[in-house]
């Protein structure tokens, strides 16, 4: 697909080239990890280099990453009842946020009645105070909040949300899946339980994803179960490839964050000042600290279907909000948890920009949406 | 590693040289299969490339194919209680034969009070006479039988064991991960209602797998859930590159199927009749149908630890039964089903052949192995 831009970064990234790397390097290792043999031994190998490159991202024990299939099996897997740290009470509920992926809101392994909802603010942050009256009544509870949303970008306050939370003597776990690469943070400076992680928002494979555990984490009832890896918590023949691409990716991600921070921030705001130059055009979580590389934006009348086909042909690939449903737009729960009523949460477009994202890039997506823009104005008039 | 032999395809084949161009081709897809931009529709399709590949290799229909993590986790989505076929009953309780797999003695989703074993017998095949004692007396059952046993290759008479399950109003589960492949099956031949399949097993990465459902089957609850992948049956961003190179594999693997069978056979005959020199060695299930590829032989007073070290030292990878676990060598459950005592079941040695298996390697295994057996033998005269 010649002259193609793609600004769709949080649904997914491209392949990064030293996970690209690793992986072809991967592809020689004939071996299940499992095996005690020189081939076997060697894939084991790759798996706990990669299990020290993501561990030491985020401030863990190389023991306590359990590698799992993506971010959603990652939540699926932390979001079990009888959680507990060292000789701390089990968690009995589940409190997510009204902004979570869909894999959080739909509560793991915790029963329908066991789960409650935390309000966010018009913002797009999590209300604190409605968490505190939540966590105050009731059993121990395991609270799910992300520390990047993926629609609207908007950085969640884990660390005052953990401290609310252990108060009330429950647990946190915060989906870091879109941090991840994009700003720095630690396990243990958040305060956090568990944090999900992904590999192909970072320019790893799809199809990788990793559960980090704070240090004296009990009771982690495994989702997969048969075989020993993963230290008992997740059974099936690791994908060998794909792990140590995610560790590669992982390396790559953090080494270029400094540097890459500062020029995507600068990109976007050049890309949000050009949008705006459309009257009416509403840049979603504007006012709250935010993602450098991600806008989320509408202008009233858009249809978010008709903006991203439209952006499609004209060389743009960009997104309606999540792309991690089935591909059918419907209004996004982010938005409408934020008090936007279902016309502006169906007409919200996603760009979120890369490593490989150039000025350029930006220029031709603002031409295309003066385009869009145009039509679209042109058509509101013909229809009033 | 120069000169060495890999003679463990049971545990995992080395990436088919068509699955690896299928995975870097894929690779240059940066879309998310579940966005509607050109890059995404890009992804979906080497999706469901895969999945016509996938379903036309085993008679079945694409969209009755879930791409799932591997083996592992498509046994655990298979065994849901509940699962009917069309106005049939939903099974509530589940049977598995003693030779299965660890991932599917583990039972999946059914409590330990609904789950039955089957036993086998001393040649290691399902006996369907106690099975047909089971199913009768009691709810629907959920009966998972595997089409060829991982260790000692033994094929399972499946056909009988559908006709005896279907009278009884239950459902039969093929575990057929061992055959794909190796032999020519059909999931309507089988009269099967569920078959698991891996990738990693036949030149495909390690990470891919998929559940296989036959047409009228309903009532399964995804064991991922979140967004709308797989029509719903399984959550998250797909392995894309993965998914492509395991329908890559697929293909290559039934183009290759009759011209290896017999090539595979003669080696795999070669080599037995070789080990057989060795006074006293065993080839378990050698009576019955197995495998082309499959050896799993012993001799009293054999520590299969030691052996593999042995062989491994020699330069030939092999296996001590299943390798699915976390490389500590047990005595093998197979082998203690079909009767055998402990010290024989710990003793055991699998060699697996595969694509590129020549009688050189063979040669050399049975060099490798006269070394062993020579220095055992004098070890047991030093200790009579």
């Amino acid at each position: 697909m010649p002259d193609r831009v793609y600004l769709d970064w949080n649904a997914t990234t491209p392949l990064h080239p030293e996970a690209r790397q690793a992986m072809a390097a991967a592809w020689e290792v004939a071996g299940n990890p499992s095996s005690v043999h020189a081939e076997g031994r060697q894939a084991r190998r790759l798996i706990e280099d990669a299990r020290a490159a993501i561990s030491a991202a985020v401030g863990a024990r190389p023991q306590d990453v359990v590698f799992t299939s993506g971010g959603t099996e990652a939540n699926a897997l932390a979001l079990t009842p009888g959680l507990r740290r060292g000789a701390g009470e089990p968690v009995r509920r589940l409190l997510v946020s009204a902004i979570e992926h869909t894999s959080v809101l739909s509560g793991g392994r915790f029963s329908p009645d066991a789960i409650g909802t935390i309000r966010v603010t018009g913002s797009g942050l999590i209300d604190t105070d409605h968490l505190r009256r939540l966590v105050a009544v009731g059993p121990p509870a395991l609270v799910s909040v992300m520390l990047a949303n993926n629609e609207t970008g908007a950085l969640q306050p884990v660390g005052e949300v953990a401290d609310i939370v252990h108060e009330a003597g429950g647990l946190l776990h915060v989906d870091a899946i879109q941090a991840l690469g994009k700003i720095p943070f630690d396990i243990k400076s958040m305060k956090a339980d568990l944090v999900t992680l992904s590999a192909h928002k970072i320019g790893g494979p799809k199809g990788v994803g990793a559960l980090v555990l704070a240090a004296e984490m009990l009771g982690l009832e495994p989702l997969l179960r048969g075989g020993g890896q993963e230290l008992g918590r997740r059974a099936g023949t690791e994908n060998v490839a794909g792990i140590a691409a995610f560790g590669a990716a992982v390396r790559a991600a953090m080494g270029a964050l400094d540097g890459d921070t500062a020029r995507l921030r600068g990109l976007r705001d050049r890309l949000e000042a050009g949008l705006k130059q459309t009257p009416g055009v509403i840049v979603f979580s504007e006012d709250v600290p935010r993602l450098p590389n991600t806008t989320l934006f509408t202008v009233p009348g858009l249809r978010a279907e008709t903006a991203v086909i439209g952006f499609d042909l004209g060389g743009i690939a960009v997104s309606s909000g999540s792309a991690c449903s089935s591909g059918k737009v419907q209004p996004s729960h982010v938005l409408e948890a934020m008090g936007y009523g279902k016309e502006l949460a169906q007409g919200a477009v996603r760009l979120s920009l890369g490593w490989s994202t150039s000025e350029a890039d930006i220029d031709l997506a603002l031409q295309a949406w003066r385009k869009l823009a145009d039509a679209l104005l042109r058509g509101r008039r013909n229809t009033a």
